[in-house]
C-alpha cells in the first residue's frame, strides 16, 4: 500500500525526521540514460528553504542511487534511491507529542495504528514526496526519449488566480506562478497569510504535451481516474479536474464536447482524455491544494487522552504548501504517463506481432 | 484492468449491445446474507427508461446470481451475477459504425485497440454501470451489517445548485434532487436541453455515514486517493473534490482546518478524511458530471478514413447523464469502503493477536 | 484471489453443482481471431465421462462467451465466458452435508469460512477447471499466431512410469500417455484401483516449444515460480518440477550446467530457464497429482460436531484425477506464457522506441 | 515484478557487486517489537564466509534499519532495510564480462534487457537473499508472536539424504544437517565436490509449525501454490513438493488420504494443506536446489558475439548452494504465512463484526 503504478511501480519509505527515505522505481525498461544531475536538480526544484515563501527547514535532499545502474544506464532491475534526513529537529515535536493538530493526520494514524511518529508527521508528512520526485525525474527521462514532456505551475494563490499560463515563466518564477501578471498579488497573500501565522490555499496546474492516443486501460485503470488518484493522493490535496472539470458540470453538450476535424480536435474541453484514453491532445489537469494545516494560531483540539486544549504550533513550515506542491504533481504525472506507456504495449495484436517477429 | 478494489474486488465484462454485462465479486465475507431483492431494487434505481429526464432505451437489467451464495448466504467465494441485454437496437448505430462521436471514446478505442465494437459506445458506454451497482449493492449489505450508510443526490443541474441537501428527499425525487426547492428548476433545464436536441452537465453528492476511524492504506492507497479513482473513473466525470474540495484552495488555514473537541470535530472542512485515513466524521465528494455527449445537433467529426462531416446523432440518450449516475456514485462509494474496512484488518499487532487468540 | 495473471489475467467463478461456472479473460490483445469452436474442442478434452477412467458424471460443458468478441475478433474488452452447470446430482452429497471426507478441502473450508457448499465440494471441486480450460484455449491462440505450441500428457501412473515422451501419441490416447508402451499397462493400474474402491496418482508432463528467449519478470514473476504456482495450484497437485526438477538435486554441476554452442544449448536440464527467464530451449515441467481423495472405501473421519464416524463415500468420482488433469496444466502453462509475452513487452528502450515511433 | 506478497509485502533492490542491496517491506502491524539483533543473527545464519562448505567471500551483511520503525516499535509504515556490499572483487568478474557462463542467467538477462551487469551475476546473484532474510526475520518476530514457528534444514546432500529430520540438530550443523547420522557423509560431498572443481545439489527441508487452520485464499492464492512459487523463485530451485509431494503420485488414495479423529488427522500426508487452505497440522515443504552452477572445470560456451569458447570460472563460489539456500526458504515461508495471516482477516462476517465492534 506504499506502492504506486502497475507495471512501472514505485515504492517508496521514510518518515519526516527518520533516518532517511527513498524509493523503489521498479520497471524502468533496460538501456536508459540515467542522467544523476537531472534528477539532483528535481529534487532541488522542490527541495524546502529556497525562499520565504517556503518552510525555513533546510535540507540538501541529496539523492544517492544505489541500484539498478550499471556504466550510467538502467538495467531493467530495481532502482533503489535513498535521501538521508539530516536537518532535523525533532525536539521541535516533543511539544506535539501527546497533541492532534487540527487538519493534521495525527489524529488518524494513532487511531488507526496505535502508535504514532509525532515528529514531523512522520510518514504523513509532505516529505516523503521527495521520494516521488526521484521516481519521477527517471519517469521524465523515459518521457523525453519519446518526446513527451510534462510541466507545471501555479494556477492560483487563495483567490488570486492566474488568467494565462506561460509554463515558460513559471520555471522561472520563485514561487512557479504561471502568470508574471498575478505573481506579486500571489506572493503577497502568501506573505500576508505567513506573517499572521496562517497559511493559504492554491492550485497546481499540470500540462502533458506530446502524450500519443491511446494511454489509459479502461474501465478500472483509466487515465483520469489514476491520474486523479496520484494527485488526490499528495498531501493537502483536495479536488482535481480533467480539462474543463467543475466547469463542464454547468455546460451544455453542444459546448463542451469538443469537434473533430482531419488534423485534430477543434478544442480541448477534455482535456486530452475521453473514455479514459488519451486522445492525442494536450492533457490538463487542475490540483487543488488547501492551506498548510500547520498554522501558528491557537486552536482548540484534544491530546490522546482526549483532553480539551488551545495549542498554537511552533516550528518551521510552508505557509502555501500548493508552490513546492506543483513539482510534486508533475512528477506523480510523469510517473503515470510512463506507467501507461508500457501498459499499452499489446493492447493489440499487430503490436504484439510486430514486437516478437 | 478492468477489475478494482484489492481486499474486495470486482471485475466487470460486457458491452452495450452484446449479449450480457456483468460482474465477479470476489473477497465478500463468508455468511453475509445476501438479499436479491435489495440488489435488483438497486439495479432498479439506476436504470434507464423510468422517465422523461432519461433515455429512453429500456432494460428489465433483470440480475441473476450465477455463483458464491448457498441457502441465502455468501460463501466466502466469487459471486457472479449477470445482465442480459434485451432491448438492444443494434440498428441505431450502423450510422456511426465509421464515424467518431464527439465527445465520445470512439475516436480513443479505435485508435488504441484497432478495432471497435461501435454498438452503442460498447464497452465504453455508460451501460456497464449496471455491474457497478449489483456489486455496489452487495458492498452496502456489508456496511449495512456495521451500521454504515452510503447516500447520494444531485447538488447541481447545469447552473442550479441545490442549497440544501436532504438526502431522503434526494430517494423521492425523480431526478434524485437534494434541494426540493431547486428540483423543478432542475428538471426545467434537463427538458430545455433535451428538447433543443442538447444535454446538460450536473453534479452528484455523496455522503458515507458511520465509517470508523482508520480507513484507508496510506501513502498509495488512500481513502481520498481511491474515492478519486472511483468517481473519475464513472463515466463523463471530470472532476472530483473531498469536503471543500475546490473551495479550499481559495481559504485560508485557520478557516479550513477542522477543529477538534473531545467529543469530535467542530466542523468537517475536510469531508472525514484526514492524511488519506477517515477520520469518523462524515465522508462527503462531490462529483462533476459533463453534459451527455450524445447530442441530436450537427457537429464536426470524422470518420475513419479521417474524412471530415458534419454529423447529427440518432437514438435515444440521457439528457443528463449525472441523474443515473449518482446511483452509480453511491455503489463505487460503498465498494471502495468494504474494501478499506477489510483492507484495515491487521493495522495493528492488537487488532491481529485478539483476531487469532 | 480468484484471479490469476498480471497483464492476461483471468477470474474465474462457479461451484461444483452451482448454476454456472466461468471466467472473465481480461488483457487478451484486440484483433485476435477467437475460434469458438477450438475453445469448445479444449472444452471436451477436459470434460468429464468420456471413458471408463473418468468419473462418470456426464457434463455438455458447452461454452458461451458474453463479451468481448465483435464479428469473431477480441476487441480488448473482458472476455467472459460461461459454462452452466447440467448434471447435477445434488442429492448425491446430502450425506457429506456434515461430514469432513479425508483429503479433502471439506476440513478446511468449513473453518475458513464458517460455511460450506457442500455439494460437490463446492469450489473446491475440480470442477472449477473447465473456467481455465475455457480461458486457455484463448491464451494458446494467441500463442499459436507466435508459433508457440503446449503440449502434455501422462507421463506416470502409479508407479508406471512413461519411458518417452510421444505428444502426439498422447493426442490420442484416451488417458493422454506419452508412452504407447506403457498405456496398457497405465490403463491397468487405473481399473484395478476403480474396481476396488481405491483410486491412484499420476504425473502430468507439459512441454512449450517456441517460446522465445526473454519470458519471466524476475526476481519475483519469474518463470518459473509463476509456472510452479499456476501448476501447483491445480486440484490435487502436490510437487512440480522443471527440467530435471527433483534429479538435479543429487547431479554435479558439471553433469547438470547445459553447456552452449553458437546454435543452441547442448542439453536441457535447465528445462528452458535460467534465473527465472525462459533461454529459447523446450520449457519441461512435470506435475505430480496425488490420487483422488474420493474414494469409496471406509475411512475415519469427523463431522462438523468433532464427533468420530467411519465413512464410505458414495457417487461419480475420477480414479486418477492426472488424466484431465493433463489438459489443465497445458491450460495453465499456456495462459502463464501469454502473460509473461505481454509483460516482457517493455523490457528495454529499444523495443519502448520501436513500439511508439 | 520485484516484490512478492499481498498484504505483507516486501520490494528488493540491489546486485552482487552494486553499492548496496536491500528491502522495504510494508504491511507490518504496528507495534510489534523490532529487535535488530534478531533480524542480524538471521542474516549471520545466511551470510557467506562462515566455513570451507562455504563461498570465501566473506561479507559483514550488517543490515540497517532506515523507516518505520519508532521507540523500538513498527509503526505501521514501510521498513526499509539496506545492506551495504563491502567485500566486491569486480575484477573477478572482468574475465566474464562478455562470456554467457553455463547454466547462470547471463544468457537470458542479457537477451532480455539487453544489457549485463556482469559482475557477479548482478540482479541474479544469491546476493538478493540477504535481503529476503531480513524481511522474513520481521515476519518471523511476527509469527512468534503468534505462537508460530519456522524451520529448516539440510535433507539431502547430493546422494545422501537424510533419514530423520532433527530441527534443533540443523540449527546447530554447521551445514544445516537434519540428521546428525548423514552429516559427515554429506559434508564429504561437498568437499569432494569442491576440491574436484565441482558443485553438488541439495534438498532443503522447511516446517512450519503452529499455523492456525484457514491459512490460504484460494483458489489463485493458494497456500501451497504461493509456497510454491516462494520456493522455485530462489537462485537455483528446480523443484518443491508438499507433503509427500512426489511419492503421492505413486501412491493410492487409501494409503494418501489423512484419516481423521476428533483430536486431529491421523497422518499428514498432505503436509498440512487441503485444498490450498492450512488445515492445522505442520506445514512440510521440500525444496530441491541444484548444483551451483559456478564451477571450475572447462565448459563449452558462447560469448555475446556468439562465439564459441571454452571457458573454466574463476572467483570465490558456494560448492553447495542448498546449504545458505535453507535459511532463504526459511524466511520466504515466514514471509508467505504472515501474509496469509493477515489476508485470512475478514474471511467471514463473524470475524469482521467482531473487529469493528
Amino acid at each position: 500500500m506504499n506502492s504506486f503504478g502497475q507495471k512501472l511501480k514505485f515504492s517508496t519509505f521514510g518518515e519526516s525526521h527518520g533516518t532517511a527515505l527513498g524509493c523503489i522505481l521498479d520497471g524502468v525498461p533496460a538501456g536508459l540514460k540515467i542522467d544523476e544531475e537531472y534528477i539532483q536538480s528535481e529534487l532541488d526544484r522542490r527541495k524546502p528553504g529556497k525562499s520565504e515563501f517556503e518552510t525555513a527547514r533546510k535540507e540538501a535532499d541529496k539523492v544517492e542511487i544505489l541500484s539498478g545502474v550499471f556504466e550510467g544506464l538502467s538495467t531493467g532491475t530495481p532502482i533503489a534511491m535513498v535521501i538521508y534526513n539530516t536537518n532535523q529537529k525533532s525536539k521541535d515535536y516533543s511539544n506535539i507529542k501527546d497533541v492532534f493538530r487540527p487538519g493534521h493526520a495525527d489524529f488518524t494514524y494513532f487511531h488507526k495504528y496505535g502508535i504514532r511518529d509525532y515528529r514531523g508527521g512522520g510518514r504523513s508528512s509532505a516529505r516523503e514526496t521527495a521520494a516521488r520526485v526521484a521516481a519521477g525525474a527517471i519517469a521524465k527521462l523515459m518521457l523525453n526519449s519519446l518526446n513527451i514532456s510534462v510541466h507545471s505551475g501555479i494556477s492560483a494563490v487563495g483567490e488570486v488566480a492566474s488568467e494565462s499560463y506561460d509554463y515558460e515563466s513559471a520555471k522561472n518564477s520563485i514561487i512557479y506562478s504561471l502568470d508574471p501578471h498575478a505573481e506579486s498579488a500571489q506572493k503577497e497573500i502568501i506573505l500576508k497569510a505567513k506573517n499572521e501565522h496562517d497559511s493559504v490555499g492554491g492550485v497546481a496546474r499540470v500540462l502533458i504535451k506530446g502524450a500519443p492516443v491511446g494511454l489509459g486501460q479502461p474501465l478500472y485503470y483509466k487515465l483520469d481516474g489514476v491520474l486523479a488518484d496520484a494527485m488526490m493522493g499528495i498531501n493537502a490535496v483536495k479536488a482535481v479536474e480533467i480539462g474543463d472539470g467543475v466547469l463542464s458540470a454547468s455546460a451544455l453538450g453542444s459546448q463542451n464536447n469538443d469537434e473533430i476535424r482531419s488534423d485534430g480536435f477543434e478544442s480541448n474541453h477534455a482535456g486530452g482524455i475521453l473514455g479514459g484514453i488519451s486522445n492525442g491532445e494536450d492533457i490538463v489537469m487542475n490540483v487543488y491544494f488547501k492551506p498548510t494545516p500547520s498554522i501558528f494560531k491557537e486552536q482548540h483540539t484534544i491530546n490522546t487522552r482526549n483532553e480539551e486544549l488551545d495549542f498554537a504550533l511552533k516550528g518551521r513550515h510552508d505557509p502555501c504548501v500548493a508552490i513546492r506542491g506543483t513539482v510534486v504533481c508533475e512528477s506523480m504525472a510523469a510517473l503515470v504517463i510512463a506507467d501507461m506507456l508500457l501498459l499499452n504495449m499489446g493492447s493489440n495484436m499487430d503490436g504484439l506481432q510486430r514486437y516478437y517477429k
